[in-house]
């Protein structure tokens, strides 16, 4: 068996396109909107890209193509960890390319930045991407972590440009990639090299939003996939009625991913790493909150439950952070030699305890002692602690394990708590692409040509009104540097595009919070189920409640 | 949101029944087979079964419906964990009692085999029953591991039905479960009670399965479910191309569940506990198998995998067995005690390096320190070590790596080797059924009633020939005592049903054991992706690799 009937049968499907641009390539033109700044810092964006800021946000439409007549080499690269629909991304921006000129020529640069650095690259062809149509994963030309962002690797850049006749790269990324795909536009406009420069908005995590981009590609499918095994689990765990599953998603800083979860599946628990910081809660007051659920719903005989936990939600407890900034500091530079040849854990201990602050000492006294080991043994080449190794979901559970000993200790509980932990991230970030994702990815890169065909740099491929059937979606170009601010990073004034974390006024949020206190006492959970290609349009096609909770 | 969209759309699902089973109520009638014997230990079986010993197997056909009218009050439970399609067995066997004769009743008795115990039921309506149709889970009336098998139980279980006139009891459950049916059935015959009692085979281990049983229902939902992710995982090791991942899956001691998804999703590796039993391999061989190909591939330039590692893996270690057998030896009832009280790790290793055997203590020593740690911390009531909580995944994963520095020692291996770990279990026992299982499931509990009545007892639901499209499933019933043999357990002699290991030259394992080289090397990986539940029926319909091999 070489391919799964599944892989098979989605070779078949066609993506839907946006409306305006199914009539065909002579039938697209421009429609101009207005001139963009960018959302702050407006002076030192201006500054930084002279000959790329200001530009029209523009619109496709149905129309005369007014586009010159040009051959166009266009190179396309994947960037950073893997979503579903990278694969359609290249295949619409291949058919678009195609379509317009059969001699055009698409190279793909393998193993992300580094491909476009070393001239590593294949030349597409109908055989070769036909075999990647509506199919998860990266692998169609790898991916890569590589930053491109130096002067030096823009001058390496534009020398494998020239070589092949590249007139265009099209950057498929998260937040940063595409912040340096602005950065390229402009070093290639200030140096006359011609090459223009297209962005796409990739990532699961669902931080990369504002007013211009709806949604990143891939974060439906991969919060899909998460609710489907949440789902599964809350299903069991009322079933079992034994277990208190402890699940961590992925998802980086934001909560995004967590909170589309949470409405999926109305879990008893959910955390939102944004308002703890927001709320500045302690270790001790979310372990609490969690054990009132435990402890509520063990008094109506229910000792089960379902808790979501971001994997960011470390970084976001006030005094996590402090605890984490002294442990870096106590073992800086020759200092962690000292520290390893002390011969037992007593030893360690005792050195930690003289070394920190009080209040820092007494969050580490609360942390079960895998956490406390891993905090001091498992650090990174910087000889910094990895907070994104902290198994966050072992910690929370053991902490309610503590706090509800304390209330059996008073007589206020007497259920029984037995944790399960799960870890679900890389096996959403490769799933088939759902129809939404497929259909987004393919007009994503259908549209990332025609701004190439029209002439554009240092935009962003657009699609919007993404809540409504894709006949109704709206196709166009936004420059890049509208969505920039200064942001200070490693010491340094940096443009780049904002992060957006979770809104806590915003409607996603506001849902959840109004229902929450239900979830935890009751059990509410829903069964998403698996993603479903085919089939009745209300299971098939819908997004996230994320974005229909925000476009209502 | 009350129900998912899925849920919603599962309800309207017509599942199909076998093809002589469709003409209604009034059309079925039995084809009588021939006379049984128990696999083995015919005499034996025979003396402890004098009732319900040597009875026809019987199919149903179509043709005149001759059973006795009789009201008929069934009693049905769920025994053990969680399987897909439970739900659609109590449908199925409602639908046909209430075809029968509307005033026909179902006691539905709560949280597994106590509920019979302590006669706490519901009562079945359409209005209860359609909330469950074609959905995942037990929560219809919960499970329970509570075992039936005492005079004294049955004795409680008689009283409860005669109190409720019930006229039958459906058990749905495992191999021991259905043990326990034909022991209740041959009770309830020798003591006239007129309660028949009829098993249906359930496991998602894959592990109830013989010449009458060709799987066991929720097998297929659950392999599909762990698939989807283990080819996701994958693909997502295809892309970024630096992770080897080890995926835990669950299935109790066979490895059938391992073997299923590693037809499906074609892995660089997967153990099978059973060969290595075979085999006789240590730790350290498996180990080296495993190194092996991560060091080839690494050659290649591809420092990624994906190794499917079975739950029950190390009790087939010979070796592992002998040092679990000695430490629960050295454990054994107060010297617990002593070892607890030595105050460190280094003692406790003292203590336990003079206690084992020399051949043990060298395969200790071997071990990850935090398995060895969990071998004599974490240990059950009883003072055994808990061989099911070993992070097995974990534990291969630290051999190959200490395997590997050897190698790169001796300038055989210059790769790099990161593993991630998975266990998946939880996510695959209550995912909304499979076509197939939906299908099967509400077919053997159809069936099941037709068995009652018909008046049969000690008898298990058969629906076979299931590589076939449903019209030509057969469906009718074996007696339980068919499928016994002696065993020795708890040091006494007990009937049972034998539990079915993978067959090391059945078609399934010869498949996998005449491509896994290649697999090892080579990246071969399949992507099932999600249950399909519409769509083309090559895509939906589909059982098991591993049952199509066998029926081919």
């Amino acid at each position: 068996m070489k391919l799964s009937p599944l892989q098979m049968s989605r070779y078949q499907y066609n993506p839907k396109l946006p409306g305006m641009l199914r009539n065909g390539i002579s039938e697209i033109c421009v429609q101009n909107g207005s001139a963009t700044e960018s959302v702050a810092d407006q002076e030192k964006i201006k500054a930084l890209f002279p000959n790329t800021y200001g530009k029209n946000e523009i619109t496709f439409k149905k129309g005369q193509n007014t586009s010159a007549a040009k051959k166009q080499v266009v190179g396309v690269i994947l960037s950073g960890g893997q979503a579903p629909g990278g694969h359609n991304v290249i295949c619409g921006l291949y058919d678009a390319l195609k379509a317009t000129d059969a001699e055009n020529v698409l190279y793909g640069f393998k193993g992300g930045p580094s491909g476009l650095l070393e001239d590593d690259y294949i030349i597409f062809d109908d055989d070769y991407i036909n075999q990647y149509r509506n199919t998860g994963g990266f692998d169609i030309i790898g991916s890569g972590r590589t930053k491109l962002e130096s002067e030096e690797q823009f001058a390496v850049v534009a020398e494998v440009c020239k070589k092949h006749g590249i007139t265009a790269i099209v950057i498929i990324g998260g937040d940063d990639s595409n912040t340096n795909a602005a950065v390229l536009a402009e070093y290639f406009a200030a140096n006359n090299t011609g090459v223009q420069v297209i962005g796409c908005p990739k990532t699961i995590d669902g931080d990369l939003k504002n007013e211009d981009i709806e949604c990143s590609f891939g974060f439906d499918t991969a919060t899909k996939t998460y609710s489907e095994m949440i789902g599964n689990i809350g299903r069991d765990a009322n079933s079992a009625k034994k277990y208190w599953h402890f699940v961590k998603v992925m998802g980086r800083s934001a909560s995004h991913v967590a909170l589309e979860c949470a409405l999926e599946t109305q879990p008893n628990i959910c955390l939102i790493g944004e308002e703890v910081a927001a709320k500045k809660m302690s270790l001790s007051e979310i372990a609490n909150y969690i054990a009132d659920s435990v402890a509520n719903r063990a008094a109506k005989g229910w000792n089960f439950g379902v808790a979501i936990i971001p994997e960011g939600i470390v970084e976001f407890v006030p005094e996590f952070s402090v605890l984490i900034a002294e442990i870096n500091e106590l073992l800086a530079g020759e200092k962690t030699e000292a520290f390893n040849a002390l011969p037992t854990w007593k030893d360690k201990y005792d050195f930690i305890e003289n070394g920190l602050t009080k209040e820092s000492m007494a969050v580490f006294a609360i942390l079960p002692e895998s956490i406390q080991q891993q905090l001091f043994l498992e650090r990174d080449p910087h000889g910094n602690v990895q907070v994104s190794l902290i198994e966050s979901e072992k910690l929370f559970s053991e902490l309610v394990k503590n706090n509800l000993a304390a209330r059996k200790a008073e007589g206020t509980y007497k259920g029984k708590f037995t944790p399960i932990h799960h870890f679900f991230g890389y096996e959403g970030r490769c799933a088939f692409p759902s129809n939404f994702d497929a259909d987004y990815c393919y007009s994503l890169g259908y549209n990332a040509f025609m701004l190439i065909q029209y002439g554009y740099t240092g935009y962003l491929s657009k699609v919007s009104n993404l809540s409504k059937p894709a006949e109704e979606w709206v196709a166009g170009g936004m420059p890049i540097t509208k969505m920039m601010n200064i942001e200070r990073r490693n010491g340094k004034d940096k443009p780049v595009i904002r992060k957006a974390l979770v809104e806590l006024d915003g409607k996603p949020f506001k849902y959840f919070e109004e229902r929450r206190a239900e979830w935890a006492v009751e059990t509410c959970y829903t069964y998403p189920g698996a993603i479903q290609y085919y089939g009745p349009s209300e299971v098939c096609d819908l997004t996230t409640r994320t974005l229909s909770l925000e476009q209502e």
